[in-house]
């Protein structure tokens, strides 16, 4: 092996994708106040995104992440073969997730690479926009009810959820 | 900003560890078989380390990993102050994850950068040690009873978590 492919030159990460399998999943979407309990969402089989957008992120990425998350073969058929979450098909879950922008510094993570709160704001709800658009347009996951679900940007991701093997994948932009 | 800073000149990852917090978790250690059921271990509230060896990880990364993902201060005490998993003190459990050192080809992940599975299991192993000597060594984990379990390397990672928020960090060598 080359001795230089252990050095590659690399631009800053401007957005990160944590890509996970499950068979179920369920995420807080309002925190619970003393007049009522907590609203959640949930998901059957299918992905769950961990989604965090750096400084330079702008659309044009985040369509490609979506493509990219929802195109990937990462899943697997009934008959064994891996498969997209699209032709699966299966359910998705975004869930914020700005702490994966973190840089340890000491003993502390630091988030200065992050996107300014509005920034992130913004590109999260373009994220899931296209990420509902696009497997509401695919005929599989539309036919068999299909959803797209997704947590509050900000909040705490209160989260349970249950896999037969997460399979973490991460995705870097 | 400096517009230099957009580009950073790094090594290729040689380890990467992403850290996930956790009210509790289970993971499956054994797959069931026509005789018997599988085996699980559990951990209650603590910090969940998916672990993954590239090519060119060795012994002293090993160390390093295990001392920063245990010192580093990412869970939250009683007083709502940041305090790391042995300051807390929390339980610990540890997923091998080779997914985690893929990289997107087409519509396919690559796992080329993977170190040799005999090399991993090895590297591993010395994680887990190291990792149960470190929790055990502590005082206050001592104290309180607080454990590391591990994941069979190699195995499907069978696995179920609740969380009041992941706060996944990504961590890389």
């Amino acid at each position: 092996m080359d001795s230089s492919s252990d050095f590659i030159m690399t631009s800053s990460p401007k957005a990160r994708i944590l890509l996970q399998q499950c068979l179920s999943a369920r995420l807080q979407v309002e925190p619970p106040t003393d007049q009522k309990e907590g609203v959640f969402v949930e998901i059957g089989r299918g992905l769950v995104l961990y989604v965090c957008f750096l400084k330079g992120a702008s659309s044009d990425v985040v369509n490609k992440m979506v493509k990219e998350a929802l195109n990937t073969k990462l899943s697997t058929s009934a008959d064994g073969k891996l498969c997209s979450i699209l032709e699966l098909p299966g359910d998705v879950l975004i869930i914020p997730q700005a702490t994966l922008g973190g840089c340890l510094k000491g003993k502390s993570m630091q988030y200065h690479r992050n996107i300014a709160k509005e920034d992130g704001l913004e590109l999260y709800k373009q994220f899931t926009t296209f990420c509902e658009e696009t497997v509401q347009s695919n005929e599989k996951s539309k036919e068999s009810g299909r959803v797209v679900k997704w947590g509050t940007y900000g909040n705490v991701q209160v989260f349970r959820c249950d896999t037969n093997g997460p399979y973490s994948h991460l995705l870097e932009y």
